[in-house]
């Protein structure tokens, strides 16, 4: 069978979904605001114009099956963004997936088979990250809905009961049912731009480990106290962080990437010596093994920095995603399809967490990428040419041609 | 001629003043504040007592003068202290001017020769530091008291027209007058209490120059982008910053003392490369050659450090002072005195500033130190025992009858 997407209609429903909470070059359309769920309503009624059984669910998922269908491949994404984002960040897959089931209902699918398309909620963490997909795979407790509060300590709860959708039947994951998940995506970085390739086929999306360490010194003051006798939280952080990054770069993997994103003295005066200091460690990896080796190693030189020059070292454990692989089977697939159009692609992980993350737990998953103008994202200079729109979506629906033949 | 303190009426005194901004073990008395001007109309009345005549000048200084005397030895401190300070930093070495006056009028004064005493106003710095000894010497402009307001924006202006001083005649350094100025003080670091010693004879007190180190990177997801497309401020912070203890190690003179006390990264979040970064640092040492040697370096480490990789880094100077000799001769005297009383003692530097600071310009002048309790200062738990308070006064006291009789 043969896909054929239409272009035209791809970008004018993108165009239109970004006129929901419009904000100069991006939106600002956080989840539960009152442009994410008209966006949402928008979403629904597409989905049932391109004939698909379409209804928000009780987390405010937009979920739309094939009729007919008892095995589907399920497409797409989220429609929520970051405050003041960009247009594409979650969007371009739900209208690819949008898109994709309308040329395969045009194209005549083999009996039995169908696309479902959906647009999760609350992927970007407004009160809970990856909130819908967590749901869909029925892996939120109700505790956790009753504890998330937003940065204006709203709650989740409210922001759900307050849109109407309490009562509603949740969407779910059926095995059964999905036979792959796809994602396409804007890469959020730069090396697709950077190297002129078209289409990333996403390896794995990494895990993320994440330290808070904690150093406590005693404050003096810097200039009546001796260098030998202070316990100097400061000059005992720089050090340390100083061996983190050296023992990251030494032991790394060919993937793993690290951040010291903040770091902080106390009380933080020209003339006191700092009495305790913080910082905050990330790592990534797409091996599971790797984070597990760079942990240990982070850990000893933690452990053998304690107690110098009488300062104490601790380091905590702030919290962390596993490694997800994706699908070897529908890698091959969007490569294959790729090559077939002539669109040039390479393998790559992605570095951002993705609702794919959690559906590759329970089905098969894989994830597309298309290049990002200046590798920018959550931000509204976020963009990319309406060329590559295009080609992504043209390999996605001749991958899901192949993979619903072979069904 | 011999002086004879009393032990007893100097510890009476020392208390009675503490009663003034009383805080739990130590004082709230900041300049200006209704406990302070309390305090130093308090202590005017005591030096009127002492025979001195004595006023409170028009910044806050109260100045008791010798009567009859042509030639001088200026004896104080400071009686303002820090919020929530310690009872004797600054007290302690106006009572000891207060209680040597009255104890040298009591032994009969060579003629023409005689003790002035005075608490300086404002040394800590909650509007203008050293402001009562700066204007003693003559040395602030109108513009820089129009200028001053503390942390609540209250102006300088508005604190001394607030308590009536503004009319009043100023009090000045005399080198006509004053042969020399002498300051006690607790030492407000750990070397004489960790050493067992009663005396320190400060050979200077250091000069400090401060430096704030900016770092500028670019913002960037530290998930998707490569590290070697990264311009990280934080990882160029860490490394500049253990490059330039480092620096100060190996460099340093006997006694050079640095602290780098404050340093951030931002925007500051777990997955955001730093797109900017900045420190403090701070050296300190008695002798201006060693610190420009240092400064050069310190610069030169900097410039090499702008543009690596991708960060640009610029220090900006952010203030200091110059190093204070205090005088041969006076210390000579101090360690000679402590000597005929038994009094253990050893020489050391200043690592803080003190209002000698300013009349070592002008006069000799010269500081005693006595121990403080774990070294605290700047917070109630500073302590000296009574005996070691007693002594310093003693030895004081000493040196100033054999300067008095070589006048």
């Amino acid at each position: 069978m043969r896909v054929d997407i239409d272009g035209a209609r791809l970008l004018s429903d993108l165009r239109r979904l970004a006129t929901f909470g419009a904000f100069e070059t991006g939106v600002d359309r956080p989840a539960f605001s009152d442009a994410d769920l008209a966006a949402r309503e928008w979403l629904r009624q597409r989905m049932i114009e391109a004939g698909l059984d379409a209804a928000i669910d009780n987390v405010g998922n937009v979920y739309g099956q094939a009729k007919h269908a008892a095995r589907t491949i399920l497409i797409g994404s989220h429609s929520d963004s970051v405050p003041k984002g960009g247009w594409l960040d979650g969007a371009l897959g739900v209208v690819y997936g949008l898109e994709i089931a309308r040329a395969v209902a045009a194209a005549g699918v083999p009996g039995g088979a169908g696309i479902d398309v959906i647009s999760f909620q609350e992927e970007e963490g407004a009160y809970l990250p990856l909130l819908g997909s967590r749901a869909f795979c029925n892996q939120v407790s109700e505790a956790e809905i009753d504890a998330a509060a937003n940065a204006d300590g709203h709650s989740l709860r409210d922001a759900i009961a307050g849109c109407g959708l309490g009562g509603r039947p949740p969407a779910r994951l059926d095995p059964a049912r999905h036979a792959a998940f796809l994602e396409a995506h804007i890469e959020q970085g730069p090396r697709l731009e950077a190297s002129g390739t078209s289409i990333g086929v996403v390896t794995a999306l990494v895990g993320i480990r994440r330290y808070r360490i904690e150093l406590t010194g005693q404050a003096d003051h810097a200039g009546t106290t001796p260098m030998e006798m202070r316990k100097d939280s400061g000059a005992a952080l720089i050090r340390l962080a100083h061996d983190l990054l050296g023992l990251l770069e030494a032991e790394k993997g060919p993937e793993t990437v690290w951040n010291i994103g903040k770091a902080s003295l106390a009380p933080g005066a020209f003339n006191v010596v700092p009495a305790t200091a913080e910082f905050l460690l990330e790592v990534r990896d797409t091996a599971a093994g790797t984070l597990d080796r760079l942990e240990r190693k982070i850990l000893a030189l933690v452990s053998k920095a304690d107690g110098g020059a009488g300062v104490a070292v601790a380091a905590h454990s702030a919290g962390g995603v596993a490694p997800a692989r994706m699908d070897g089977d529908l890698r091959a697939a969007i490569s294959a399809a790729a090559g077939r159009l002539g669109a040039s692609a390479i393998e790559l992980p992605s570095g951002a967490g993705h609702d794919a993350m959690m559906l590759a737990r329970h089905v098969p998953a894989a994830m597309l990428f298309i290049p990002s103008v200046g590798g920018r994202s959550h931000d509204i200079a976020e963009n990319t040419p309406d060329a590559d729109i295009i080609l992504g979506c043209r390999v996605m629906a001749d991958a899901v041609a192949a993979l619903l033949a072979a069904m």
